[in-house]
């Protein structure tokens, strides 16, 4: 059988800085395109596993440790990502600590979560519109896309 | 910038059969390497999201309209798939009716949870460990492979 050509799967985190007031999370200026603020994340390598890939991306984009709390959910529009058709798994984390940004990150900044950019790159508003629903009742993002989900 | 390499993405489906006693869930012979009873499932096309993938799948494999419920969790040991590193969104779902297998499925049976055959293709008999804890507690599948997860 030849190999199947499928969507690519990528990783976002939503971190939140356990020791600061208010638990704000971190959104990253990208310095790659699509330009804007986003969630920290990236695309997962073969061989390694989503949870692996996240704390990863943390570590490069935002230099911290995180540890990683439950997953929102996984975001799948075809038109989510301006580069192609890429499936993502997006990861709440916490850390604690003083973020640096690097990498594909040009800048980093801590936002309440009820204070965001106006903007943000790919579907990132929406998923931190489900990461706040998620912090109002412990619900993982909704199935989308069909019937009666 | 050159398109990365992921590992590639698939859904698998938690079938519970509503109308008959037990909510049994169905398990389908694979047709195709690897051999065994397995979760319904299959690789996600591009343009497709990972929820209409699960629908989809379903109604080739074992010839039901599903109502997905839950995302269980995601799946990606990079040995979870024999045939190379395979990330899987794993739905849980309803249907009624009389499941009739099709496509990769040369058949399909109805199994109550706790009394599935010893031993089933790719990871299918963690998922179903995690689907019994869900059915238990609500809670998703655990996060692994990384420290404090």
């Amino acid at each position: 059988m030849s190999r199947p050509v499928t969507p690519l799967v990528a990783v976002d985190l939503v971190i939140e800085m356990v020791d600061r007031p208010g638990r704000p999370i971190l959104l990253i200026e990208r310095r790659n395109p699509p330009h804007g603020w986003a969630l920290p994340g990236g695309f997962v390598d073969v061989g390694e596993r989503l949870e692996q890939a996240a704390v990863r991306e943390a570590g490069e984009e935002v230099s911290l440790v995180v540890r990683l709390k439950a997953l929102l959910g996984c975001y799948s529009d075809p038109a989510r990502d301006p580069r192609g058709h890429t499936v993502s798994a997006v990861y709440v984390a916490e850390a604690r600590g003083e973020p640096r940004a690097a990498d594909d990150a040009a800048e980093v900044q801590c936002c309440l979560p009820h204070r965001l950019p106006p903007v943000l790159a790919f579907d990132h508003a929406l998923i931190l519109a489900d990461y706040r629903h998620f912090l109002a009742t412990g619900e993982p993002a909704p199935l989308r896309g069909v019937p009666g989900a």
